[in-house]
């Protein structure tokens, strides 16, 4: 491509509206233009960015055995109602009637294609025989996003590679899984990104049974909780910590008894703290849930966030939930926000850290009071077994936690969600009437998983992640070219002779190449090439052409290197072969 | 691929509500299935002819100097508003409210990027020195189908290439239109369609304004008017017919008077000639318009369409409509129905075939009267000029019609339309504000030209006309694979060795390969590979093997041919190397 004759709107300015870096760098790079709140159209150049990442989604997926195929977007409601997704999606589920003829029809556009891949699948599906089987499409999806922002991070349509699994037991499913999560791995890797596959919530088939991908990148919208020394990834839901149940002390003698204060109407950690001059960490926060219906108090340090997934497990309920406010009075005597351990009427449970908070400040299970100086031991009581309180991991981890795999400790470090692979199990199959026969010929409900990438998502997160103050630093798979050649002097003869061999030569050998033959001076060119990522370039002319060489330099390094002009159209070929044996190596086999 | 890895859905019987054989065949052919009315999911057999046809166009696109990009489908109604697209396109805009917080959103799904397009230039052309530039995307079309029909040759969502220039002159514009032209001749000629390009009505530059590009089909839903001697090819709106006026003859003397006759209610031709036992050919028809507002009477003969944009021409109009029933009372003295050019009190043109209707039947200017027996030359006049009639063409060709090429006869044909060509001008640029700065610094609005083309279309047109009474008859260029190789008996080692070798090779040689790898009859191997019109097949196994020969069968030949299997790898890359030889010398360069 010549630059004249391309379309590479850069600007110099970073627009003031745009927040984030991969918003700045792509607006000024001439990829992406808003067209409205969370609607952005991607240029020439932002384009063959997302062509060249859907080439390697292609490749690794049907590596992996999935078939590619291409569904509607436009997909009929009662789809989504028979599987409650209209309900769970809410306003995020874009929905509305056409008018045809009398008739009025109630229409989604796609968020996922769960639905439609389940409908086409029960219509095909008779027999074990069939299973295994593994599609996937590119696609547009639609999503209502309330705030979109960040460019082309969160938008209200996007491209997405949504693959779903059928398979007939669970042993299937996990070769499937471990297939994609496979090429996943291989997809990253291969655009260059600094990734982490991060566990996330175990669904109904349990185990290890949802991983999503991360970028880790300062202004990613998810946490992720990270241990460098054992590698362990968690998302906050899923993430455990190392932490155990500490050893039951004697209670310390002459401590004095705890005060009821008069806390009226602050019924919050933050209130309470301010009025006492106190710290959250001397706090004992108590919520009331509803377990299977039964009332529970659970304890948690009143810095804590409750990590509802793990209390339930701890409980063995099968359902949670938060206590309304009259159960929260039956077992309190007290309205919302003044429970506390002491007397409460109800079955309690601790986090491991509430035994090592000395004299707490707890609710008083009374209406406006608040208890200081509250001894575990002495003031209310929680299970012992083998010289330990029996404690539970109720909390969300926190920077600082050890980590569960024995060793190191956990830093929280935000990141962009590119990927996810999870075992959908049967909640789709059953609603949609998706059964096969087994070789007993017993119906059973097929069992699936899906597995979704984020097409932009991961553009925006190399540019988001990959850029220094000049611009965008591409890798060679993803960079919109792989070489920019720059003329000195487009008004120069001997310059542009050279300039347009090389061109021909190496567009021949198959090397995707810019070369900039505006009539510009060298410095407005070397900044552009900078800013739009081109990751190695090519000066021509001057000094150096008379001298017979021309200059060769990698956009990440700080040194150029000189090539004689008769065989530089090799050594140029040379090092692409070697940089991209090298992006490669860093890619899972 | 191997068949027993893949998804091909194949179907014994014809769906019962699958009317045309695009639709049946695909069907079928495991191609396509319906999720709704309108809707279709591409199975991966079909979605690899559309990948096909997608890289064709991006090839030939690219060559032809347009640059790729990607805008949303999502677009803000106020677009469509300033363009009145919105009033343009009524029930077929899909057009919706969403909900963001507190405020209500009013989008379209993009049925053309015209609008967006515009937009996205109006930001960034100042100069013509920015121009020319040429756009394309290939991106998913929402049009609301009233009546969605013919599987998917008529969905309410598709895949359009569409592509805008932008040009600062009509001369560049010209330009751009016949690189364009010439690129949709070779798309098509490349995708092995049969197309004819169609002249279309002359938009507002004028001249050769505009091509639609028609594939011939039985069931298409467009007419065409072609002349096979001289190659003339227009659409009905715009063909024009090589018929003259007729030179004026004396008055037949002792011809009977005419009589006026009673047809009470009788309004239509249809009814005037059932009571009066004639046909249409017999009677004129007599069409009150207001052109610029004055009251105008067409004569056509009773069975001949009138064509608006001809009247308009004829008549030097700027606007055309049709008469209200106060403006027909004025002239005729009678309600709509009734008018007949006999003491008219308007003025009156004739088109060419009207004087040649020997004593005609004619409305009466009396209601529930006509005339029998009028004749030119005495009961009504037409203007003369240098001894003929000035008469007009005034209505749609019809079959027979002499070509306007002055050789041939022209005939009508049903089409499809699989693409458009179209000098746009300045409709959208002087809506949007998409101005630039000529050479004297004057502010002008761009000039624009569009150019679509129907992916979808160009395999289901495919279906349509490239079958035989076994499935489908697909070129190399397009088929799902280019050649089946069928093992004879999957559980002879010895087949399965050759078979299984054969694939590797050939897949390594870059031919697109299909196995079929199931334990089935070869009888029903053949006929699914007939069915999904795989262009070349290779049986390996029986005594053929045993004598040391595959046999090698085109699909549109009737005889098979052996090859010797130590030279058959090299032999079936040759026949396919010499086949798309031939395929892409019928291409226009």
């Amino acid at each position: 491509m010549r630059w004249s004759q391309s379309f590479i709107p850069t600007l110099k300015e970073t627009p003031s509206d745009a927040e984030v870096p991969s918003h700045q760098l792509m607006l000024r790079a001439g990829m992406i233009r808003q067209l409205m709140a969370g609607a952005y159209t991607y240029l020439p150049l932002g384009w063959r960015c997302i062509k060249k990442v859907e080439a390697i989604v292609r490749e690794e997926m049907d590596a992996a055995g999935a078939l590619e195929l291409f569904m509607p977007a436009l997909q009929p409601i009662d789809l989504f109602e028979r599987t409650n997704r209209k309900e769970a999606f809410g306003n995020v589920l874009i929905n509305f009637h056409i008018r045809r003829g009398d008739r009025s029809v109630h229409l989604a556009l796609g968020p996922t294609h769960e639905e439609v891949v389940t409908d086409l699948m029960a219509k095909h599906i008779s027999s074990y025989r069939q299973l295994p089987i593994t599609v996937y499409q590119i696609q547009t999806k639609f999503r209502n996003e309330e705030r979109p922002r960040f460019g082309v991070l969160r938008t209200s349509e996007f491209l997405m590679k949504d693959a779903y699994s059928f398979s007939a037991t669970v042993e299937q499913l996990d070769t499937i899984y471990q297939q994609m999560y496979r090429a996943y791995c291989r997809i990253f890797a291969r655009c260059g990104l600094d990734y982490l596959a991060v566990e996330a919530e175990s669904g109904p088939i349990g185990g290890d049974a949802s991983h999503e991908f991360m970028v880790p990148a300062a202004n990613g919208e998810d946490q992720i909780v990270y241990c460098r020394k054992t590698n362990y990834a968690a998302n906050l839901e899923r993430a455990e910590t190392g932490r155990s149940a500490a050893v039951v002390k004697a209670v310390e003698s002459g401590l004095p008894a705890f005060e009821k204060i008069h806390t009226p109407q602050m019924g919050s950690i933050e209130a309470v703290c301010k009025l006492l001059k106190c710290t959250p960490q001397q706090m004992i926060k108590t919520l009331i849930f509803k377990a299977d219906d039964a009332p529970v108090a659970v304890l948690l340090r009143g810095d804590h966030d409750a990590n509802e997934g793990k209390i339930r497990r701890a409980l063995g309920a099968k359902s949670l939930e938060m206590a309304d406010a009259e159960t929260v009075f039956s077992v309190t005597g007290a309205p919302i926000g003044f429970a506390g351990p002491v007397g409460i009427k109800c079955r309690v449970v601790a986090d491991h850290d509430v035994p090592l908070i000395p004299g707490a400040i707890t609710g008083a299970n009374a209406e406006d009071y608040h208890l200081r100086g509250v001894v575990l031991g002495r003031d209310f009581e929680l299970p012992v077994a083998g010289g330990v309180y029996e404690t539970f991991d109720l909390r969300n981890a926190a920077a600082g936690d050890p980590s569960p795999r024995g060793d190191g400790t956990l830093e929280l470090v935000h990141g962009i969600e590119v990927g996810h692979v999870f075992k959908l199990g049967t909640k789709y199959t059953v609603a949609l009437d998706c059964n096969f026969d087994d070789e007993t010929e017993a119906r059973k409900p097929v069992i699936m998983g899906c597995y979704g990438i984020g097409v932009n998502r991961i553009v925006a997160s190399l540019a988001e992640t990959k850029h220094d103050e000049n611009g965008l630093l591409f890798p060679l798979s993803i960079a919109p070219f792989e070489l920019l050649l720059v003329p000195v002097s487009v008004s120069d003869e001997e310059t542009m002779n050279v300039a347009n061999r090389f061109y021909q030569e190496l567009k021949g050998r198959g090397v995707d190449v810019l070369l900039d033959d505006r009539d510009q001076r060298p410095g407005v060119k070397f900044k552009d090439g900078d800013l739009i990522g081109i990751p190695l370039r090519v000066v021509i002319g001057g000094k150096g052409l008379k001298e017979g060489v021309v200059e060769l330099k990698w956009r990440n390094e700080a040194e150029a290197s000189k090539l004689a002009v008769a065989s530089a159209v090799e050594a140029i070929i040379e090092q692409i072969t070697a940089r991209k044996q090298a992006e490669l190596a860093k890619v899972p086999t």
